[in-house]
């Protein structure tokens, strides 16, 4: 039986030497812009989107090393929203995971630049021979690395991410929000790009388009999920941010809209849809289930 | 002979059109990005970028609406540059050609999110299929569209734009700083942006990787003379700015570093070596041409 646990932490180790090696194409060490990038990019999260994009290459029989390339662009992303999330015209955060954010290190114009400096240079990685032949030996075809830019831009867009942080900055302090509103940030501002993390991982390894919709469907929904229970820990200690920051600044989240039991349930419901998308595939994909296990059975 | 006003404005009012057609596939009238997009867009620059966009294509015995997708997506990138440039964390302008900046009419955070958006989704749009079907109905080859993306992110990201814009912070209020460390910045902030205009114009028509080279450099060599021009029209009246806003602030600018004499024929040195790119591609290309003299030329 495979070791789930060993397994990940072989994922992560190959994703962070891959990472390291990009770094070295992102901005030379004299570039205002390199130490703030570095330090974005090392902070240390989960690493959650890159396993994800992993898992899924390697469900659809590909190699996981084929979706390195990807799994760098979707981590990127996800680094610039957290930069600019944090900034003083946004959720004015000092601390992400127990450490001082982007802009309180290096001010919040470069922290601004930084971001959009990722953003920008997440399309780049994506779409580069040269990455693709590093990092793995080969490329995927054109349609497939068109169809990851189309995946990537539309989960982090205007109708997608920062749609959903559009949506939670206009019902911050505002009543009247319905259970179907605050899906609808969920699902945009975190479940789009966990999805797409999915569906880019099966793309980078030629997967059917059927698969792909379907992985992205998983993603999403396993990110709905997730930020359910970010919204529970939030209330607790040991997420790295201050207790109880989301109710202080009039946040609409499960936490502060619905009983504990009924957002627990509303998780658990979210995750057994996103591992029906799964088996709807007819695929070995019991990586990508215990990693849905894992984010919904987390602690902190 | 051909009257290059006319068509320039031929050009621009199908551009106009096209942008407007599109703006449908942007953001719902109910999302709350929607007002601050449609506004950033509209406030009516004088899409310089589009323009030379659907000149190289027809440099390259293309149709300027072949580059109209690519033109849209380079205008979305000059645009979310003008929405973060103005934020009060980096330049703090409440007026752009002589209107309200987008943060002073829906706030700060709105505006970081509409730039946001603008610059993710000008991927999504220069890479769908559906929009290059509705605005030329064709589309350019795979390898030509990959190319597009690659010129743009690359001209736009922390190797490009954005180091331009990290320099030009690095070096307000400083002292000490050389001729070469001003044209960084204006090659990077303003040339590289404009160098892919021209060569995704050119891209999108089928150009070959030589001729979408020499126009990338007719670009990059035309902004830096822009912006020379951008910086002696600074210390006069009539930009919609307010008047010496650069030295005000402490900017390194050619008006704030050298005489107005020096400054000028810098300018049309730039301008000579980017028509001596043109002229090494061996096409016809007097439109092109005509908005190089046309920049330089220009009193506002």
């Amino acid at each position: 039986m495979v070791d789930v646990n060993n397994t990940n932490s072989d994922y992560l180790d190959q994703f962070e030497a891959a990472l390291e090696k990009i770094g070295h194409f992102l901005y030379p060490s004299d570039s205002p812009l390199h130490n703030a990038v570095k330090y974005a990019l090392s902070v240390g999260g989960k690493r959650i989107r890159p396993l994800i994009c992993m898992q899924a290459a390697e469900a659809v029989c590909g190699k996981p090393s084929q979706a390195l390339q990807a799994a760098i662009a979707v981590e990127m992303i996800h680094t610039y929203s957290l930069i600019h999330d944090d900034l003083p015209c946004m959720d004015n955060d000092d601390l992400r995971r127990g450490k001082p954010t982007t802009h309180k290190v290096f001010g919040d114009d470069i922290a601004l630049l930084a971001g959009d400096a990722l953003l920008t240079d997440a399309f780049s990685i994506l779409t580069s021979k040269e990455i693709a032949q590093s990092l793995y030996g080969e490329l995927p075809s054109l349609d497939h690395i068109i169809l990851q830019v189309q995946l990537l831009s539309k989960a982090a867009g205007g109708s997608g991410m920062v749609y959903g942080q559009a949506c939670d900055l206009y019902w911050t302090g505002r009543v009247g929000a319905k259970k179907a509103d605050l899906d609808t940030i969920h699902i945009n501002k975190t479940g789009k790009l966990l999805g797409s993390a999915a569906a880019l991982g099966a793309a980078a390894a030629g997967g059917t388009v059927d698969i792909i919709n379907k992985f992205k469907e998983f993603g999403e929904l396993t990110g709905l999920a997730f930020q359910i229970k970010d919204d529970l820990l939030d209330t607790e200690s040991g997420t790295g941010k201050s207790i109880g920051k989301d109710a202080e600044a009039g946040k609409l989240t499960y936490a502060t809209t619905m009983s504990r039991g009924e957002s627990e349930q509303a998780a658990s419901y979210y995750t057994s849809k996103a591992l029906a998308s799964l088996a709807s595939t007819g695929l070995q994909t019991s990586r990508l289930e215990s990693t849905a296990h894992m984010l919904l059975e987390r602690t902190r």
